[in-house]
């Protein structure tokens, strides 16, 4: 039983070496090979700076939840556990409760989805498990995904973990452009590779700020129906715009085309962790058992909470007084932007949490952060926003969890580092910034 | 814009046709190859059955948690959401937060791991999640995983998602056989193929009833770390034996060569899925990674709901009123069994939910199953537990959640069944079940 036993395994496969793994890592040799694709954010390795309660963070995409009416929610919490605790603690079904389920495609209906059929909704532990799966049910290594120039790095960092490539396609103030599709969708196949969905956020982008155009909408969707391409609709901030209701889905043009993402993270709380897909039925049956395979089900507990929400509050109302809320921070960000760095241009959002801004020609957002962070203001670089790691010259600037004063402040200091930089590349023709290092991994 | 593009996808790579997709699924053509691997498990095809009220489940896993304390736990969630709503409903760190994974240290106090580093602890929605993560980080597609034979049917789902082989190691009363496990290592590598981890229920097995001896363990955690074979220990009933504290975690014996996963879902409730893994520190890096990845971060709504629980209850005397429940319901499936089915076998569990049962010869579990439902009885068939469909003279019997009369009238009716199959065989030397089909599809 003792004798060492042959080892048929495969160096060249495996990458091992005699001595097994390494000092630090006993196991190096044993991960997958996708295990190598997983990397720290850009914006991760910004958590430990940006809990410093010195520096304004205009960074991270928390939503401000000090507005919610935290001591009624406490008693349906407490009626939640007294009245249906043994069911709310409970395993329940892998596709989600079917009650909240009905209240999703009611929530839904306020992005021009109507009709919905509760049985193609997939209730998920926040979107980004239904970005998640929906990458695994449809990417093989080096596929390609089409996203938006810049897109949300939560999804660039899924789509790298599952080995896919990412194309961009651009954008301007009225979203992505149909032209550019177009003659993306061609050149990448062209070139031999084989492209499995577009992924694209309409309203209020993240990072972009931008929303796409009523009368692009249809167009996206005929174009990827006609090319066979799937759309993933991401739309996290459909109802926090500053003045109205979203444009319609683009699901509502293209049912069948279309996997749409909700979230109640931003309209609600991230807490419970609870999002949902909505998907053509085949697509939908396949992510069920995805979501089981990768656990079980979802919280029952957090799902009755949502729908408790959902069913005895005046949710909207909520949402209608987040939008002034954020609307009032955005003013402040942009009045702020107009003040103290003219010689940046910036986008103008119409809701969400951010704006988009071009720095001055030869500074560099990634190797600036660390003099910003020392001026105590924080922001991501373009550069997360990018598959290829490009974007330097842009920066992210989010007015969602700092006051409109912090934001006011924030943005006066990150103008002292800009120009200071300016200056630099002014009179020198380049900032030193490169040679500081980025704090980043990515 | 609007001229259809070439098409330079390879039909070979990607199995389309020229009609695209086919009628009941238009992007049936598109999706990844591990897609495919997603099926149903037996456990599923029986949820619609088992609602049933008139059908006594002996099927099911879940715990009964009509003895948990409702009305102090609403009260804890009400003070909870009033004091803390706005960190609980916010997003956390995505390993975990730190108060909770200090209190799972020391819950793992009870299996025997002293000392363990908070750091070392990622939490993760449910240990099925810790599961899937772990196989992501590990399995290249055609990669062996070893298993006891048999093996708990949502493992063995994950393998099959993500392309895994299984390869089963005998196991007896005592647990996974050592001698067993030496020569399939042997065996595997010498057919030119890597193994990756092995994968080990050591206490109360689901679904075979049985517990890694005390004097296995340290000769298991040996054969591993001379082997370099990395160990998953999934432990989610641990602290549900009947009569004492699980013997030490196999991680005790071999901290660097084991990622332990521990669970709230049978100590205390699933509803929140909330579970762990603790392991190496190279490992545990990657795992926050993946988890980030896969859902940003665990609900923090859950987590401070547990480590409330944790913190402010006696939840190990809550454990040793689950304990004597549960052995109360195991007596009544054992004295049962032996008056109503003498003519089968099976293990006796000192802790758990489940007894494994080998039928007399000729009788197949699988097919039964439809006249077992006919009966008002429902159970899992064996061959749920083996990765090659194989098991079908054995079936599972959970005692977890029927209380002991129903146990007692579901083991009635089951032997019903048993004795009229029997005399079949006994008459035709086969039953004709096979033909009835199986009402699952795996």
């Amino acid at each position: 039983m003792t004798q060492p036993s042959t080892n048929g395994d495969n160096p060249a496969s495996s990458g091992r070496t005699p001595a097994q793994g390494n000092r630090l890592d006993p196991w190096y040799d044993v991960y997958a090979d996708r295990a190598h694709n997983l990397r720290a954010s850009e914006i991760r390795a910004l958590f430990s700076v940006v809990s410093r309660p010195e520096v304004v963070s205009l960074a991270g995409g928390m939503p401000n939840l000090k507005d919610l009416p935290l001591d009624r929610l406490a008693a349906s919490a407490e009626k939640l556990i007294r009245n249906h605790g043994a069911q709310a603690m409970q395993y329940g079904s892998g596709q989600g409760w079917e009650v909240l389920r009905e209240r999703i495609t009611e929530v839904m209906t306020y992005d021009g989805i109507v009709g919905a059929d509760p049985d193609d909704v997939v209730v998920t532990t926040g979107s980004q498990q239904a970005l998640d799966l929906v990458t695994e049910l449809f990417v093989n290594p080096g596929d390609v995904i089409l996203a938006e120039a810049p897109s949300y790095v939560g999804a660039l960092g899924v789509f790298h973990a599952r080995q896919a490539d990412v194309v961009h396609v651009a954008m301007d103030e009225h979203g992505i452009i149909p032209e550019a599709l177009v003659e993306t969708i061609r050149d990448v196949r062209a070139s031999g590779r084989t492209i499995k969905f577009i992924y694209i956020i309409p309203n209020y982008h993240n990072p972009a700020g931008v929303t796409l155009s009523a009368e692009r909408r249809p167009i996206i969707a005929e174009i990827c129906l006609r090319e066979h391409v799937l759309i993933v609709e991401d739309n996290p901030y459909g109802l926090l715009g500053f003045h109205s209701d979203p444009l319609p889905a683009i699901a509502s043009y293209s049912p069948e085309g279309v996997v749409y993402l909700g979230s109640f993270s931003k309209m609600f709380a991230p807490g419970f962790r609870i999002g949902w897909a909505y998907a053509p039925h085949a697509i939908r049956a396949k992510l069920v058992l995805a979501l089981e395979s990768a656990i079980l089900c979802p919280s029952m507990v957090g799902q009755m909470a949502i729908a408790d929400y959902l069913s005895n509050y005046d949710w909207y109302g909520q949402v209608k007084s987040f939008r002034s809320m954020y609307a009032e921070r955005c003013r402040a960000m942009l009045t702020s932007l107009e003040e103290y760095m003219p010689s940046c241009s910036w986008t103008v959002p119409d809701g969400g949490f951010y704006t988009w801004v071009t720095l001055p020609e030869g500074l560099d957002a990634k190797a600036m952060l660390p003099r910003a962070v020392r001026a105590q203001v924080a922001y991501v670089s373009g550069t997360a926003f990018f598959y290829d790691g490009t974007g330097s010259n842009h920066l992210r600037l989010s007015f969602c969890y700092p006051t409109p004063e912090e934001i006011r402040e924030g943005v006066r200091r990150l103008s002292t580092v800009v120009n200071t930089e300016k200056e630099i590349v002014d009179m020198f023709g380049t900032a030193s910034g490169n040679e500081a290092g980025a704090g980043s991994d990515r």
